[in-house]
């Protein structure tokens, strides 16, 4: 880092909003589930958007990376300062600005987390309902595009962001969309921000969109003896149309980690939990639909659950999978998949996710948001294997392959980072060319997140 | 236009491909509602992506400008060619390249009309709910971030569009987006190029999404003695979350006209068309909701419409409703707002639309999305009559200044084109530099729709 840029920050914030500390350091270091690790060289604590304005126009001045971060949960390594310069956390950026609760909208700093959102919106009747677990940030939540078990039914992150204001990569503050429910004016900035990893700039403001609470709520669980079945059964349930909120899948495995970690006792079978949201006569109807074709399917079980508080206790649990899965490996390394494809193409992409835990003979646990045709297999190995470590990158290599050939994604919510990196150009071609003339053009030091979102450029022909 | 283009053009294409005859020509010269003309030195017909990509390799080597047009019913004037150069007519590009039902997506070629995708899909019990009328092609639609009148239900083309092949302005064929519900990679070029006006390139493919045909429809009538009466009952039922399809207002000197225009006899009030969609249970519990809310809100008439006839010649009506204007007033010249805003600052600024019509004393229509906030005034005068021009234009500032301080938009559907020009700085702010950014990294030669979508760039500073 540019020697000059410590002493200028100094300048530019008070001393408490600078840490140098070794244990502040250590913690931007990594982040969840990454065993890639880099300190920063100094972290910031920024309080408003002219903060974040100053520290940006010093950072282009001085070509001094900048790293955003906030609750830090992502899984791919969107946090760790790969070139070193600034981790800036906008935790302390955690003011809910307002609530137009007659116009189905908030805005919010980017510190505020959705569970901390949803909780301040009790007494409206209206939710944030993007839940990617992890307390996450709604600025996290932007930057990843998130998404979580709630999407089949109510969209992602980028369907219920209707404005931003970014501070660009050269310090300036710009405000993208606006509060109106659709335009057509301009390009659509809001869209192209939700999904950059910090790229592009650093999210100081949102207005997200709210839905009402559902009048009523209606759940089920359905089992069968194995996972086909229980993809088998949902792929039809979603081309029937059924009106489904949460449609998510555990294999046995999972459901065992979740009972040891969280001291419940729920049956350890492959299994789909469900949601219905609507009116009470909708969701009881869903909730028969999806039970009678669960009888079709010759599920091993299948029965409604009412009790709002069982309810409750099942998404907490959904929610604590991948803390349990780590907390059953203590000191193992970890991959996680993100495929999402077309609906039509999920019986097959998980058939194999489960072929390849078996040939592996690795610890491997299948979850995921399959109503959108989305699921994460995690897979736990020794970190001082590389030969394990090889075997375990080839067989997913093998899957994203496989999903990129049906039309899907290497990831689905949880973003590049640096972890999904060799897959995109695959995934998107020349089009990746088109991404990095904006970046070049929106980031000309190149000081944004440095080293996520975007494989390396094409080489020059010739 | 470059003397070697002409030549070029022929060895790339066959001659019928190319058209330099006067009735072409002066076919492409204007749009829909646009009085400024201006002739294209040729008119191109592509019927492949090749051709496309070919077409725009030697425009970019020429410094030709290049104005993307299909069913040429654009509002604002989008495909007047200003810079003259190549019209490029993608009209025979018109093939529905798949229809996947199971994955709720079909993929198509720009010159694909919606109603012809939607009588296509008329027996897989699935559809495309985004109606702008005027048949529009879905080349068009995604250019302009079209919606229309289920925009409320089901979301506007940008949701809806999954994936696009697009020749870029430099005559790269790339993909964009693909066919799973979602994804967390790359940056989201398929969202940015929906809405930019032809500007970033040429939509050769588009993948997008379908949705289940309703089990039930039933509409409703609702009139009110005053536009203001009709906007303060619609605002409350949107917010009261009820599960709304399509939500018009009508005023009663637009229902006149279409009377006229088509021989019907809608009463001539002011009045609101609801539909709503769902099972038989839900859109009667929806439509009672409705009007036992209208009957609080003292409607002058609220009545129930289940005929499916009666329904299918209402929304014919509505999407027939400017060329019952234009019928109404040969000869004139027309200005068309699209303003959109938050619901709750509806009736202010339809109340201050409605008022600036008397004020004008010129003949004037209010029809409107207003479930999604958009509404349209249009007024006419005489073409040759500046001061009723700047009249009505000095009126029109003042509502767009009021649409925007309430946090909306100068174009909720229609885009910009030309004709929104003067208002997308004062929308945007800085944010306009940045799409300038975005513009010249991907079409460095500007023959992209040049004087479209973006006002022009900020006088240097200093």
């Amino acid at each position: 880092m540019d020697p000059t840029v410590l002493p200028r920050l100094r300048a530019l914030l008070r001393p408490d909003q600078l840490d140098l500390s070794d244990s502040a350091l250590d913690l931007r270091a990594r982040g969840e589930s990454s065993d890639r690790q880099r300190r920063p060289d100094v972290v910031v604590y920024p309080e408003s958007t002219e903060d974040v304005r100053a520290v940006l126009e010093l950072a282009h001045a001085t070509r001094t990376p900048v790293t955003p971060v906030a609750v830090n949960s992502s899984l791919e390594g969107h946090t760790v300062p790969l070139e070193e310069g600034i981790s800036l956390d906008v935790t302390r950026m955690d003011r809910i600005l307002e609530v137009a609760g007659e116009d189905f909208l908030a805005v919010v700093q980017p510190g505020v987390t959705y569970p901390r959102l949803n909780e301040h919106l009790r007494a409206t009747g209206l939710f944030f309902p993007v839940d990617p677990g992890a307390e996450a940030s709604l600025g996290g939540m932007a930057s990843t595009n998130a998404s979580g078990t709630m999407a089949v039914r109510y969209g992602v992150t980028r369907d219920l962001v209707l404005g931003l204001e970014l501070v660009t990569p050269t310090g300036r503050v710009v405000r993208t969309g606006g509060r109106a429910p659709k335009s057509s004016s301009g390009y659509a900035l809001t869209q192209l921000l939700c999904g950059a990893e910090g790229t592009l700039g650093v999210i100081t403001e949102l207005t997200v969109r709210l839905v009402p609470r559902p009048e009523a709520t209606m759940g089920a669980r359905v089992a069968f003896a194995d996972v086909h079945g229980c993809v088998a059964y949902v792929t039809e349930l979603i081309q029937s149309g059924a009106p489904v909120a949460r449609c998510e899948l555990l294999d046995a495995p999972a459901i065992g980690a979740i009972d040891r970690h969280l001291g419940l006792d729920l049956p350890v079978v492959p299994t789909v939990f469900l949601e219905f949201h609507g009116d009470a006569d909708a969701v009881r109807r869903a909730a028969d639909v999806a039970l009678e074709l669960a009888r079709d399917h010759a599920a091993a079980a299948a029965e409604q659950a009412t009790d709002p508080q069982a309810l409750a206790t099942l998404w907490t649990a959904r929610h604590q999978a991948y803390y349990a899965f780590v907390a059953a490996h203590p000191g193992m390394a970890n991959l996680i998949t993100d495929l999402a494809v077309p609906v039509s193409r999920l019986a097959e992409v998980i058939d194999a996710s489960v072929a390849a835990i078996k040939r592996l003979a690795v610890p491997g646990y299948a979850i995921g948001h399959v109503g959108d045709g989305n699921f994460h297999l995690t897979l736990f190995f020794p970190p001082d294997d590389p030969a394990a470590r090889e075997r375990v990158d080839a067989a997913y290599g093998e899957l994203v392959a496989l999903a990129l050939a049906a039309g899907g994604t290497s990831t689905g919510e949880h973003g590049v980072g640096w972890r999904k990196l060799p897959y995109v150009r695959a995934e998107h071609g020349d089009a990746v060319d088109l991404m990095w003339a904006i970046k070049d053009a929106l980031d000309p030091a190149g000081i944004m997140n440095p080293g996520k979102k975007l494989p390396p450029r094409a080489a020059p022909e010739g």
